[in-house]
């Protein structure tokens, strides 16, 4: 199989997490006979530096020419602590991803048994938590009309949806579960909420498509107490823009560590592949920098190219050097490994060398 | 000091669990002089199969006629599984809190060291836990517009808030902080909403008037993951209606127990008094319910009337009784203490018969 990536290295430790993520890309693509070419583009504070721009006009071509993109992460605090920047580095993803239209955010939520000393839960709370949330990332209040009045003493903002919207998204989250433990959950607010009474009402029309897939339905409010109490309960949850923010980001603490953490966005016209966590500036270019959000972001982007052994082999590998202990200082800070040695080490296992 | 208070028991477990409070009401007013007038009222299942309205006229009157409102709980499961039901006990208090106008819902979180095994969260997250929320409750997108299009293809919820209602109760929220650790963090999506920008100036603005009280600033995001990896960070938190639903129920697994919970919820009419947890039907007769979340919402109401050693006297007594293993059978299934009991111990406690 032939496909086209583009790499966005970004700031802070981006490029140097990204950098192991195409190491291991290349061990996989020798081990199984494929060829992924790499096109690099600019985005971010790096971008702003060089062009002037955070997402020059050419990264958006080198994007919509790809097959996948993989992005490393963007922001560097000489931008945030100058209130008169005019260009912010933020900017370029928001910008991005309205182009690659990406519409569903996908972010997975697992549990390592040699990590659940970092985790905030007690250990019992995460036998068996293996779920993925599927966030609607480009409707919902947060796109929708914002006003105020004249005199600043009234302020709204408008929550919309639109079936078509939502059908999008919830066959991705079908699908998923088909693959999985065939369990859909939508997160919603239907006993109030306007807009989760048609999400509710379109995922039951399309609930009848996926017979094989259980479907549930849980109340944020009850939703952000559930993923405390009983993680190991979820499969695949379902939710709007605005929700799915709160409720990712709840359930990324409870791996223990946000630097093990991949995401997906999934487009109309592309796909973007991203660990969770940010560029982390103080840490760049020390060579301490966790690579496994990025890494298992690239495993991500193989199953979007239904390279589905080849993802698995990933994280096998993800989960080999975990329970190794062969960690970056984050997660061990007496006895670490650099970033480098941990892409090596994956690389290791992926070519049988281990 | 003489004191009306409306008091409904409502359905399930609100009885029993109300009575223990009356007791222990009864025991201050004797120890400390004062004198509580008690005149009850219907609501919920408990009203609808007496009176066939869940909140009968007579009363609104006597909540209206008195200082607080004390109450228990409502919901019978034969009106949750009869969806023909024209009329459900839940419509009974949504009602009240529209005609007692109770914009603030407030909801203190504690931990308890003897209660530490019941928490999902792990020991050292549990350390100096003391917070309180306030959660702005008659506006924002639970009461917005409401709109869907003629084929049902669209949706849409509007949010909006106005300076009066922010103001009303960040002011409580500034004093009450001013009562505590003097912090005060606002939790908002202001990077996004126009409404959560309406409250960050307003929140700003008012916070001249309190110069002894630090305020901070959380997207509500980052506040859902900071709940539980550093709880004990917090002292006041102040939020609009959707974020405090959210948050607060997610803040209420932390102690281990829903039945210790108390809640006030403080308007412009009345102050309205309850515990968190719901009717629990099956537990109903039976002397099991835990009582300490109405006792504790009865300790909050004696704070509303300003009589503040009072309401300290029995938290300590509560402390006293859950320290001591004095506990119902949802603590503790195998030793345990009946409703009365209990309630009788913390009596005991406050007229320093122990
Ligand atoms: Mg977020
Ligand atoms: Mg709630």
């Amino acid at each position: 199989m032939e496909k086209k990536i583009a790499v966005i290295l970004g700031d802070g430790i981006g490029p140097e997490v990204t950098q192991q993520s195409i190491k291991v890309l290349n061990c996989i693509a020798k081990q199984f006979g494929h060829r992924f070419i790499y096109n690099y583009g600019l985005m971010g504070a790096d971008a702003i530096d060089k062009t002037g721009s955070a997402l020059p006009e050419e990264t958006i071509t080198t994007c919509l020419d790809s097959d996948a993109v993989l992005f490393g992460a963007i922001g560097h605090p000489k931008y945030d602590n100058d209130p008169t920047a005019k260009v912010r580095p933020e900017q370029g993803l928001l910008q991005l991803r309205k182009t690659l239209q990406l519409f569903a955010n996908i972010r997975p939520v697992n549990t390592y048994s040699s990590l659940e000393h970092l985790s905030p839960l007690k250990s019992q709370q995460l036998q068996g938590v293996d779920f993925i949330i599927y966030r609607e990332l480009t409707g919902g209040i947060y796109f929708g009309k914002k006003e105020v009045n004249a005199d600043y003493t009234e302020a709204s903002d408008l929550c919309s949806y639109t079936k078509t919207e939502i059908e999008r998204i919830a066959h991705l989250a079908f699908q998923s579960a088909q693959q999985r433990k065939k369990k859909l959950t939508l997160v919603d607010k239907a006993n109030v909420l306007e807009t989760s009474r048609l999400w509710r009402k379109v995922v039951q029309e399309i609930s009848k498509e996926y017979t094989d897939v259980t479907v549930d339905y849980l109340f944020v409010d009850n939703a952000a107490m559930q993923i405390i109490l009983n993680p190991g309960q979820f499969d695949v949850i379902l939710t709007e823009n605005m929700f799915g923010d709160i409720i990712s980001d709840e359930a990324s603490v409870i791996s223990g560590s946000l630097g093990l953490l991949p995401s997906a966005s999934i487009g109309v016209s592309s796909a973007l592949f991203e660990p969770i966590h940010g560029s982390y500036p103080k840490a760049a270019g020390k060579d301490i920098a966790n690579p496994v959000g990025s890494i298992l972001s690239a495993a991500m982007m193989l199953d979007h190219f239904k390279l589905y052994e080849e993802a698995n082999l990933v994280r096998a590998a993800v989960d080999w050097t975990l329970n190794s202990k062969f960690v970056t200082k984050d997660i061990d800070p007496v006895n670490y490994y650099f970033t480098s040695t941990i892409g090596d080490l994956i690389c290791d296992y992926v070519t049988e060398k281990i």
